[in-house]
């Protein structure tokens, strides 16, 4: 989509100095732009890069100057960039249509607008909302739900009755309402236990590629609305997400374990299970939170067991000098026996 | 399928106390169960959940009471509760018949009752027992073999040549028989050392979503009887688990490493290659076990570098004093130092 | 393929002892092989296990004796033996000829020799170089090239303008061109800042299965010719790997990171955002390098946070004497108020 300036300024609500008649296409880093991308600029370090890239048009903090360029002022550069890309880059279709080879079960219900890919499979009872785009190789369960603008690329499985909100959005290779890793032992053998339970994604939810999601055992997997999965995260039965909270890659959390709202979490976290993580909590990467653990409100914590950060890294800073302390506390041996004798 | 407390309780072996003539369809918690849903009672505390339930029938550990519903009296009621739920809620079918739409090589043997999803792929020489089912999407490679009654849920990849014993489930994304990591360097560069080997998943073995299991290198990988793995595993290339160990979420195992039977381990777990996990030790969630490292029969470890999780716990406590450690050896040396002034 | 003892010596350019007309068709390790296996042995503690093995040809070290054999002498045996796999045992085809079934758009570009599996889907403009194999369910987006002799098994999943070089390998499940995890915050909520850049696969490079690829958000992402990804590992967007360098199962390199040429890193190593590895660098399984740390060229690292290897084991010992010297530390004091009393 080709804009002026003066549109994307007046889209943005954010004013403009310079030639507001320019045409912007795209958005780009100050190194690969073209002349009709649009760039930003946060801080002046940043400022020379701008000055030499062959864009127009740069969104730019207040205070900063950028002389021979259009520029559009907001106090936060990056979120009104990410706007105006969203906005001149609307995603790529992932589907148009509905292509001849999906296989559709004649009591799916998809609304007006809904597209679906070569060869994805919709079975009974499926509900999908307006405009949604299902890719090739998906797989929707029988009483699956999805609602409106949800995009689904290529090969992700919903399970029988996953929910889905609106514009929910899942990469390739994504897993949605598998079953629960859970099993009662009985002389050294497992029995399954029943992994029956509902799964519910909110709306505006992005799923990582690979991810997986299980349902719940008995109860309900509940991801509210906002939140942000990369890829390759492990989600197990019975967990519940707040809302807005955003997980790195490659973190885990086990079974009936509650995060909280505003919750930010690292890659490669382990949480384990009945762990409660409140609301603006914090984990940085590679942390462990063992079983039936608390994290506070606002708390940062770090490390296996996971403790606050502050505390970790003074006793980091210890474990540092822990050859030091030998030769001290060796030291004041030797003293002592010196003194007796 | 609906039956009647005493039908139940007669399947079950179970003594039945109240009216027998209640009619059970499904399971359920106790807070979101309907009055023909089956609930469990382990312990007291869950006494206040049940006695509030809409359901009418519960399984119940000896010498709990609770009035008004019919009983089902067990020693281990999750466990009788997991039967239950296995007999009233049969798992719905991956796929019924033989889709039209599957590709299948003219010399495969399905068996009587395989059924096969829509675009499921299968090649050459390939082998299903009795009544297993293989849904969308799946890639069975050429001589790869399935025994009775296994569920391949929609999308699991059997490299070439694979082999699985009866009742075995593997989730969406599984892939089963992938080459091995193995290389030999010359120069910087790198040479694909041969990844021709077998890989055999014993009966009863589930494999989680977006688990990964290589092929032997040229030697063989197994999977005993059995086993259960986690969603995101990673077993590599000549790895054999013992029967009826249990892996969960992330964890990874390289190359060459036996795990014995009635092993556990955690999430994140990260065994190196040639190790040597006997029958019956625990790992842990998050610990790491180095090249070439044993943990005896029994023992359970924590941490990285995998240490007696008692010693881990003592070390770690000390680690958590560091602070006051460091406080003390200070003052030990002004003490000092003033005794000598 | 059958090639006879002499035909193998000419092509690996070795010496051979003994009787150079026996047939080879296979490799294999001592145990499992058959007569016309090749197997090979490097150190003397192998030499049993290849004496007593069925095969009659050997890839040898110089200086070991085995009697009754025909003898291939080589500074280097497993690297010979390598290349002797791949000579007798060329990969099994992963398709042969275009499957009806695939759906491939009119625009698309497929070289001589292309193969393409069943229910594969190429859209709009994608390249395929010659003799380049599609498996069955693989995703090409639109825009995406493949070099020549590339290999992607079933179900590998290319997003629009993904480029590979020649002779990539990518396993069951991989994802490569997925957008990247980046959002920019306003008041709580998340908005997904542009994932628009490129992503690059150079030559030889192989990809786990299950493994995951994130594009450049505005940059690009990079894996230079010769890397080797295990499986489940996340690469995320900008990050740019050199030449040769080796990356085990489950390991998450964060965005923007730089890897060198020729570095190793262990299993489950989580690598944060905007760090450095020099050319050569190691990563122990499992290490955790914080957010923007430069792990020096040829340096050997472990831990969380990582530390010099040396350094590591150091203080890793002193950890494991804490409870002694806690127990020195007490007696100092005893011993010094005794003094004083």
């Amino acid at each position: 989509m080709t804009r002026t300036a003066n549109e994307l300024a007046e889209f943005l609500a954010v004013t403009l100095e310079g030639d507001g008649s320019i045409q912007l296409s795209g958005v780009a880093a100050p190194e690969s732009a073209r002349v009709d991308d649009l760039i930003y600029v946060e801080t002046p370090r940043h400022l020379d890069r701008a000055a030499t890239s062959q864009a127009r048009c740069a969104v730019i903090a207040p205070g900063l100057a950028l002389h021979g360029k259009t520029l559009l002022r907001a106090a936060n550069p990056k979120l009104v960039f990410a706007r105006a890309a969203a906005w001149l880059l609307p995603p790529a279709p992932i589907a148009t249509g509905v292509h001849p080879t999906a296989v559709i079960s004649a009591t799916a219900r998809l609304a007006r607008g809904v597209a679906v890919g070569p060869y994805a499979v919709i079975e009974e009872d499926v509900e999908a909302g307006e405009d949604t785009e299902i890719g090739a190789f998906c797989f929707l369960g029988r009483g699956s739900r999805l609602g409106e603008h949800c995009r689904l690329y290529p090969r992700v499985t919903l399970y029988a009755g996953a929910w889905l909100g609106n514009r929910v959005i899942a990469h390739s290779g994504a897993v949605i309402g598998s079953d629960g890793f859970g099993y009662v032992a009985e002389g050294g053998k497992r029995w399954k236990f029943p992994q029956v339970g509902e799964i519910e994604i909110g709306d505006d939810v992005e799923i990582g590629a690979n991810t997986t999601i299980d349902r719940g055992s008995l109860g309900r997997t509940e991801i509210a609305a906002g939140v942000k999965l990369d890829n390759l995260v492990h989600i197990a039965h019975n967990v519940h997400i707040g809302e807005h909270t955003v997980i790195a890659a490659q973190t885990g959390i086990s079974g009936s374990s509650i995060v909280g709202r505003g919750v930010m979490i690292g890659g490669q976290v382990g949480i384990a299970d009945h762990c409660r993580l409140e609301d603006g909590a914090i984990a940085g990467a590679q942390a462990g939170i063992p079983t039936g653990k608390t994290i506070r409100s606002g708390q940062i914590v770090w490390g296996t067991p996971a403790r606050p950060l502050k505390k970790f890294k003074e006793q980091f800073a210890w474990f540092g000098r822990l050859p030091e302390l030998a030769e001290r506390i060796g030291k004041l041996e030797k003293t002592i026996v010196q003194g007796k004798a």
